[in-house]
């Protein structure tokens, strides 16, 4: 399900090396390059989504795992009993840069208001 | 499911009123009152979960059918092809006050990083 120019799912491949924090048969997470907070994850699908205009109803079981998965993480990683923030951007100008949907995990600092 | 003191089972239950954006058998989307862009919608679940921490692997589903309904109603109400961005808050220091899990979806302007 691979995109051949798509860098997360040269991560995925392993053509691209990411400091992978879980992975499971459906998703990969790992730390973002350029951290926002102390504690920051993406956590994408192994499947190749662009982004969440693109995703159907029959994603949904997926996307839900995406999101069980990052409180998972978020615990793992000993952020989860102060509190996390998820985010996703979708289109350009919400920020999103890699058009394979990704969930941020952000923690480990308290977080403002509005989100951006 | 609704727990009697949640303000969000409130708005459920049609005890509590809002601007209604969207309904469906599993959830209900409505304007924030305390807007942080031009379009700031909440979507929550009919059935009450406190937090994503609270979330198990059962609530998958209904998670991505959040997601997706976000998807749509961003579509809907016209901020999906600039783009729009998704936020769980987690937890307090996350900026989580109502707990019965939301996601924002924020819209119709540019959204700086980081997202808080």
């Amino acid at each position: 399900m691979s995109t051949s120019n798509c860098l997360f799912c040269k991560i995925v491949d392993g053509q691209i090396p990411a400091k992978i924090a879980y992975q499971d048969d459906k998703c990969l997470a790992f730390h973002d390059i350029n951290p926002q907070a102390p504690t920051h994850i993406l956590v994408i699908p192994l499947e190749h989504i662009a982004s969440l205009k693109e995703a159907t109803s029959l994603n949904n079981e997926l996307l839900g795992h995406l999101l069980t998965s990052a409180a998972k993480i978020a615990n793992d990683l000993g952020i989860a009993e102060e509190g996390f923030r998820t985010v996703i951007n979708t289109g350009a100008l919400a920020g999103q840069t890699v058009f394979h949907i990704h969930i941020h995990i952000l923690g480990g600092r308290g977080l403002a208001w509005p989100p951006g």
